[in-house]
């Protein structure tokens, strides 16, 4: 089993009101190069920022990782569109990051990022969990979802989801490429590129290619992964697929969830870290609806084997105390606040 | 403990009798693009060469997989200036290709890269091994221990060390540049500039930055990483260092390593894989004195726990089976060949 994390950015996270409420925008496009620092060395490491929200809630990428100091899986990072750089080790596969939804074309080169990443991910030999980073990917998995015209919500990082506001932006993304919702039914490539982001057509890509040669694939994430899951069975791609999230995006997503991986003819499976055990700040804000997924976490979760959860909350701990989150809410987290910064993959207004 | 791998290429590789004897040359420096992944998958997966030379003695890649698929430690590869794609994750620090040795530069970034890599070096948590894959990789570092003034010689991937031809190219190599030996003996980065290779420059800084940042750092290679110590020690780097070899190497060079290694004040650990006891012809030539070392070979059977040695012997035959070798010498196997390719680093006539 190997973790396949691309990470990548959108200039969709930079509308206002979508992302980073009350953090300066201009550092959240270094975010998932963070992210994979934390994957890959525990820490961020050459990066200006420390994904954790002003509440204290740390970035899905801390659980993630908890998770693989326990586990022990192998992990391959693929910049599939990163606008900052990283210390991290990342596959290049010549892909740039995602315009605003709302230009003529989010995604302008889906068609040669897909195929690249199938090429990739038919090359590998081992079965897949394969992840996502990128601040702002919720929207364009709403915008996707539109565009391919199934009738399904998003989640979000925040206890109050913002969905009407992602609405309207969808909207005018569409309206910007000529498009209405449903228009793309039979082209998946075209709604990614019209309003969706390089993760996605990188993600699809890699699964695709991955299902092609006979290797199993799960997609480690909630709604965005719905919509990569939607777009491969627009595009055909039958073979059997899982999704693997976590219990918070279940919370929020209820039964809508599992219709959809039904329709979707895909095997779901929800893991509960059970956050709500321990005393901890970090812990606290995912129990109270923050974050919820992102970073492959809900997949690398179902990982943990049978009475090791709780090595992996120790791990946790320890790695909330390196990115400077006390437990009770130290220095930074401010639990009154509402707002918080997007910081993750599954996540955003 | 990370390893960290910094994989490049030199145009040195290509210089007649230099490497790759008996194979095709503009296949050669897809070596280290396919030792990454070796590293990285167990096999090669989207380069077009598997390294395995004529007498079926596989890439060092192979072995250090071995330990890896038993141990499980953490890998970085760092792209050090690799000529050709690679599906490998990789560190990015905007490294080019080297030059070939009798250019008037051969590095002409050497001082940008090593302050490059010293700042990623600085940012690691872990403790590291350090190891490299460069083809032409013995002549580069001949040519920077003779500018630096060291009286060593330098090991080869060939039974039989053609280590005159190297000294000639060294020689021509040291006029191009205006130089004779002895003449960078207080600029280390001068010597990497003029002769070396832009690997040599980035294990330089990455254990430079880490030396100075309080971690731990053992050299992972034979004489290449001689060259390495010697450039460190030229440039005033008094911390302890270790490196970590190959039998194969100790039993070529003899007493000259360990006296070397005593000049530069650097602890020296050989291990012997015990590949005597196993009739497989990949562990024949290594016993034959074919390749020897290199992708850090010597530093990770450093790691192995007493009484698993068999294990890593049973995952290389493994590997060997995914690379194509037959046990007793099948196809692509010619025991009584006298050439083969430099495939590795701490190798080529």
């Amino acid at each position: 089993m190997r973790v396949i994390l691309p990470a990548g950015t959108t200039e969709t996270a930079l509308i206002d009101g979508i992302s980073a409420a009350g953090a300066a925008p201009e550092l959240m496009e270094h975010t998932p190069s963070a992210d994979v620092e934390i994957l890959e060395y525990g820490r961020p490491t050459t990066t200006p920022v420390t994904p954790v929200s002003p509440n204290g809630c740390p970035t899905p990428a801390a659980v993630t990782r908890a998770v693989r100091e326990v586990v022990g899986f192998d992990t391959t990072v693929v910049d599939a569109g990163l606008a900052q750089p990283t210390g991290a080790p990342t596959v290049d596969l010549g892909i740039e990051p995602g315009a605003d939804v709302r230009a003529a074309e989010a995604v302008p080169g889906a068609d040669a990022i897909f195929d690249r990443a199938r090429s990739f991910g038919s090359s590998l030999p081992d079965d897949l969990l394969i992840g996502e980073t990128v601040p702002g990917g919720t929207t364009t998995a709403l915008g996707v979802l539109t565009a391919l015209g199934e009738p399904t919500g998003v989640s979000s990082s925040l206890p109050q989801n913002p969905i009407e506001r992602k609405r309207r932006v969808v909207d005018e993304a569409l309206a910007a490429s000529d498009l209405v919702a449903g228009d793309c039914e039979d082209d998946p490539l075209a709604a990614i590129r019209a309003v969706g982001d390089p993760v996605q057509a990188t993600v699809a890509g890699i699964a695709a290619g991955a299902l092609e040669s006979g290797t199993d694939v799960t997609l480690a994430g909630g709604t965005q992964m719905v919509a990569v899951a939607t777009a491969l069975r627009h595009a055909d791609v039958d073979e059997p697929l899982s999704i693997a999230t976590t219990s918070f995006v279940e919370d929020e997503q209820g039964d809508r969830l599992g219709e959809a991986c039904y329709r979707l003819n895909c095997e779901l499976t929800v893991t509960d870290p059970g956050f709500d055990a321990r005393d901890h700040v970090a812990m606290d804000r995912y129990c109270a609806g923050e974050a919820k997924e992102g970073v492959a976490m809900g997949g690398a979760l179902s990982l943990v084997p049978d009475g090791r959860m709780d090595d992996v909350l120790d791990r946790l701990e320890a790695i909330c105390d390196r990115l400077g989150i006390d437990a009770d809410g130290g220095p930074g987290s401010d639990p009154e606040a509402e707002t918080n910064p997007e910081t993750e993959g599954d996540s955003g207004p």
